[in-house]
């Protein structure tokens, strides 16, 4: 592996070979901190989104610091983080194929507390035909369309018959409570229209779980809300439990949300990706080694914080390169030269790397694997 | 893993467990039989570029057909493919670090015919003299900016000077020839602006390479051009090896040139990213399990072919989601069902993966491990 030769090495980290992730231990643990005691200041639950790290290192801290478990994306990132020895798993998308069902009873048997959404009448009569003729019972939520038509019934009419047909007619699943989640409301830019908008959704979902209760149905969980949303999660106080995710690193579209105090987010950015200068031919700007391999790109660029001219922008060069502008004459980058840079978006971006380089000051201290990167299915 | 239960199974290609990336085994082998014998016909020597597929079990085939060697576009993609069994590695971007020459030098001792490229005096220096320590040569060539400013010295008076160093003071280094690529016009639509600005390039690298000549330098390898290229590279016929890859798999970029015929190129589409419709609560859409994290972002998006209703598109939900959009009226798409695209960039989209799923008609026939993935290092 490369870059294990400099572990405990004093000045290591500026010796990293190049496009490698990197998390700063420190503000890492300062951000897991701060989440979990907003959470516990607010009595409520948190269960963060291993999507974000898909690191079993991460998850293990943020359980110790009292997360009550986890979110996966999908069943096979619940697979590699129970390998690494997670509990209390919520798979946050639904799972629809009989191969897809069969692989969730195999890990329900291996999981303590493994949990299952669905959003579909016919995967629900599906998945309990499953779970009884292998003679075992499944926990489920029902996930709930807050108005962005990703996944999810919709409120109204169709989720309450929904949540109907799985509280009666499935015997051999345990209905749990359902899932609320407003992805697209997360990187509104602006407090209050997000606090807004967000805010008027909770009220509906409020009003649904009223419905339910007269229905006799009762939501032990009610799950959803996100960085973006921790706030107004805690002001509405619809949800029982928070699956915040990318508290634990910032990315640069979450630096760019306003807070309630009207500056950022109460977490700094604790991950970076380090890149090296190539090639320095031309005036005004400098060649990387990290290109659209080395970012997601689905938004904003790489935002440079530490070793190029003041006031540098970032821009990809195709697949293995990206390029380092400025406008100053009297400068150059040497060729060799490490530059630091916080990730446009965390997620994705995490997700093309096979391990985490911890730093602690000037040391490398530790290099994580990243146990559920590609596990997408 | 997963899916390996489908191998050889009648019609297992339908029950992948998605999102997978799948390639078509007879449309692979008729692209890279056709690429060799175009170059073959022209008397060009063909070294296919692996960061398109990073795959071992491709590049073998592509060398079984006559392929001089690979491109790399890394060295740590270049270690991958020589611990595969790869020989004859030119690694496309320059190695600048203390440590990075210490493994090109290690790879050199276990790879027959490692060439690595240099754009920079102080570079090739310090490359001599940590050759020459080592008691070792390496192959180099120089890589020149063909006017994209990505990597390479600029022709005239610069690249004059770094040849006639990399040529006279350099003595642990063995002079090889030259790399001009230009990634910029290979996606360039319309076919004479694209051929006009190529040849007019091609016409420059011709004046120095005479130039180099006369000052008693000459070139062995002149390697470059591409998928979108090599048509005008045969016409002009400076290049003596050609470093295309895309056209093994294609992709939505690569299908939207213009090639001389006015029609698409002469390669088909031999990859693909099969997807399962996962949520389908509203009308005119469905949801996928494919997002972000399963296809590169950096341009188009991708396109459907073969599951979903007529002039269907697909757009990006999230990190783990994809949309499915129709216009029809009559139409639902079942939870459960597979759909198939086209990749939008086949580089970066397969980087996202770890293995590669060979389908032969109905059948699942083989599942190739993407060695070089994530090896951007």
């Amino acid at each position: 592996m490369l870059n294990r030769h400099l572990l405990n090495v004093s000045g290591g980290s500026r010796h990293l070979q190049t496009p490698a992730l990197v998390v700063d231990l420190e503000k890492l643990r300062t951000n897991l901190d701060r989440m979990q005691a907003r959470c516990e200041h607010h009595t409520h639950v948190l269960r963060p989104h291993t999507k974000t790290h898909k690191c079993v290192a991460i998850a293990k801290l943020q359980v110790e610091r009292g997360a009550v478990g986890i979110c996966c994306a999908k069943l096979s990132e619940a697979e590699a983080m129970s390998r690494g020895g997670l509990e209390n798993i919520l798979v946050t998308s639904p799972v629809v194929t009989d191969e897809g069902i069969r692989r969730a009873i195999s890990l329900s048997r291996t999981t303590k507390e493994l949990i299952l959404t669905i959003d579909n009448k016919s995967v629900a009569r599906l998945t309990d035909a499953m779970a009884k003729s292998a003679q075992t019972e499944l926990n489920v939520i029902m996930d709930i369309d807050p108005g962005m038509h990703r996944t999810g019934i919709p409120l109204g009419d169709e989720g309450l018959s929904l949540a109907h047909a799985l509280k009666q007619d499935c015997p051999s699943l345990r209905f749990r409570g359902v899932q609320f989640y407003s992805g697209d409301l997360m990187h509104v830019l602006d407090y209050s229209v997000r606090r807004n908008r967000y805010l008027a959704r909770s009220e509906r979902l409020w009003a649904f779980l009223r419905e339910l209760h007269e229905m006799g149905i009762d939501t032990e969980i009610v799950t959803g809300g996100g960085t973006g949303s921790y706030e107004f999660d805690f002001e509405s106080d619809v949800m029982t439990e928070l699956q915040a995710g990318s508290y634990a690193f910032m990315d640069r579209q979450y630096l760019e949300i306003e807070s309630g105090s009207g500056g950022t987010l109460e977490f700094d950015p604790s991950l970076f990706v380090f890149t090296t200068v190539v090639s320095s031919n031309h005036s005004h700007m400098a060649t990387t080694d990290a290109g659209l391999k080395s970012f997601a790109t689905d938004d904003k660029t790489p935002l440079i914080v530490d070793g190029a001219p003041r006031e540098s922008h970032y821009s990809f060069m195709g697949d293995e390169h990206g390029a380092i502008h400025w406008a100053i004459d009297d400068c150059k980058l040497d060729v060799g030269s490490l530059v630091s840079t916080v990730v446009p978006h965390c997620d994705p971006t995490i997700n093309l790397y096979n391990e985490l380089h911890v730093i602690h000051r000037d040391k490398l201290v530790d290099i994580w694997p990243i146990e559920a990167r590609g596990h997408t299915q």
